[in-house]
């Protein structure tokens, strides 16, 4: 007896993670993740992974965490983007240690409700982005949750001895630089609450709204939000030339960097309001939001963004005058930019400094606020 | 100046977790966390964790979450017990494959409501138990949870090259064993809920119900549904001493255990019903529970337990006859006594026999049921 040709897919494929179930979850998963290296000698399917550490490597770990209304709305994130942005934010923070990502663990709080084509989109995105950067997913959790989706993720990676990029070493004098631009996401979620809240329906099924017709520098500005891109090059390549004396991830905005690489190193700092390198799109979207005439208000709400906004997933260094010309090269060799936008200070003051006019610098993003 | 003697302990002690912050509960944390071993080069407190991995051993990894309304419920669970199972599950996943522990991180989803007292004692109850198995907690994540708390734990351990226990190396008339008692868990949460019940006040904010006044078996059943106690000793000296051809835990109920355990090896399983090491709790909170005169109802509720109820945390080995000798001296060494459920056989049948007469082995616990 043959099978029959053309089954319904709906007898194929379960409409909900509940039809689903976790075994079918799990296959799921392990059907997407590509054959494993040999330092992988158990992978997904027993009780615990059990991998062969990296000779000579320290190991670095972390864990982060996307839950849904929280750090996403499935209202306007479409599925790929947060499988995408649940890798790209631990990512990020070994970027920050100039660690090489090497293995993560995915713990997933499923709702029963949700659509298995959408998480199968979800993990097809977070898979694609773990083999750019050559990481294997090597085991994790399935659960139900009574209430929001979450996505979490455990990285390790290795990095060799007295190469490791920490927030404590910056010293008194030291340049403060950031990669890239800021204000980016903070401004593209705006952009997407906008169109949501236009469209009526922030709690509709999935609706994605298309970029089509908007500028390009707003379109950039919604994929940094959506699609974050851990800067893995500048954080490998400065641990590696030590090119910095201190690092840190931008995941709560800029203040909150400054705030923690400072009280980490000792020190003080000034940030020079005019340095930022405010994302074109940002000054973009928030002129729409003020619907104001005035130039300053959306420059401004740019400013704020890129202090206590926080999701721009760019990298804080540290680079004493010494290194300064190494930190050149990591620029060049990483095609990243970055710009010095401030100063460690001797004593503990934290300062915003603006026309001149020194004012303390605000707070970071706050999660519980 | 000095400051005020007595101050308002309010002033001093944020009321919930949302008054306290991120910030002050990742201190919350490294308050609580006993000095780091030399291994760890930077704990808690940055990007990242930087560790030195063990020389000579793999490294074996596992992810396991608990979350409000599917793992516990705050209406009849202590904090205590929160903070403790959240670790003890994990353990006794590394217990499965015959790792020592080591390292652990912990993300926590908060909602903003979650008393801070309540979060110390979780804390408190979960670093004792690391302590307890020299688990040293070096990283983590605190998030808001708009929904339920969760706590989700990532452990590593070691483990000694060929002296892993896996699900699959079962082989066909290796016997099936179990530790300790089954059914346990189950009947404990079906002596809380009935409390809960009866209390009618499943929503109270955190009510603890003495097990005073009940008899010792029964309290020990709400002691391993509330506290499990992971069997690391037997899982380390199976794999060390070669006792077990396979091995895993009972998260899932027995039923779940052997289905994916003979699946890993190749091999169908019966198991004895008769064999059963059924908790004396058990028996007497299902007799409660059905109110009936008759004894073969709660016997056959506690089977069920045992079978498809979960969470007891016990260990299924696979040992074969050769190794059989061995395996008594992991008992004698452990002090744990396990009991033979069935055997492993030929083709992929799975068979639970009772009373002489062959039936289909049932299905464990089903997540998204």
């Amino acid at each position: 007896m043959t099978a029959p040709e053309s089954a319904p897919p709906s007898a194929l494929q379960p409409q909900t993670v509940a039809d689903a179930g976790e075994h079918r979850v799990i296959e799921l998963v392990r059907s997407l993740v590509p054959p494993t290296p040999s330092w992988v000698q158990i992978g997904i399917g027993d009780d615990a992974a059990v991998i062969e550490p990296e000779r000579n490597r320290l190991e670095v770990v972390t864990t982060d965490v996307l839950i849904e209304g929280v750090h996403f709305d499935r209202a306007f994130c479409d599925p790929a983007s947060i499988g995408h942005k649940a890798l790209a934010v631990n990512l990020s923070d070994l970027a920050a240690m100039g660690a090489a990502p090497r293995a993560a663990l995915l713990s997933l709080g499923l709702p029963g409700s949700l659509p298995f084509a959408d998480l199968e989109v979800m993990l097809r995105a977070l898979v694609e982005l773990a083999t750019l950067h050559k990481v294997t997913l090597i085991g994790g959790n399935v659960a139900r949750s009574p209430g929001p989706l979450f996505l979490d993720v455990t990285l390790t990676g290795t990095v060799k001895r007295r190469r490791v990029l920490t927030r404590r070493g910056g010293r008194v004098g030291d340049a403060l630089y950031v990669t890239g631009s800021l204000g980016a996401a903070a401004a593209g979620l705006t952009w997407l609450r906008r169109k949501a809240d236009e469209a009526g329906c922030a709690a509709c099924a999935s609706p994605v709204w298309s970029t089509e017709g908007t500028s390009d520098v707003v379109r950039d500005a919604v994929e940094r939000f959506l699609r974050p891109q851990p800067r893995m090059r500048v954080g490998m390549i400065a641990g590696r030339t030590r090119a910095a004396t201190a690092c840190m991830d931008l995941s709560d905005g800029l203040a909150d960097a400054v705030r923690q690489l400072a009280a980490a190193s000792g020190t003080g700092a000034v940030v020079e309001a005019e340095a930022l390198p405010i994302h074109p799109g940002a000054a973009e979207i928030f002129s729409g939001e003020s619907k104001q005439s005035e130039q300053a208000v959306p420059v401004q709400a740019a400013v704020s963004a890129a202090l206590s906004g926080g999701e721009d997933y760019e990298l804080l260094l540290a680079v004493s005058r010494r290194s300064l010309r190494r930190f050149l090269a990591v620029q060049r060799l990483s095609g990243v930019p970055a710009t010095r936008i401030g100063t460690l200070t001797a004593g503990t003051e934290l300062v915003l400094r603006r026309d001149g006019v020194d004012e303390p610098l605000p707070a970071g993003f706050e999660h519980f606020a």
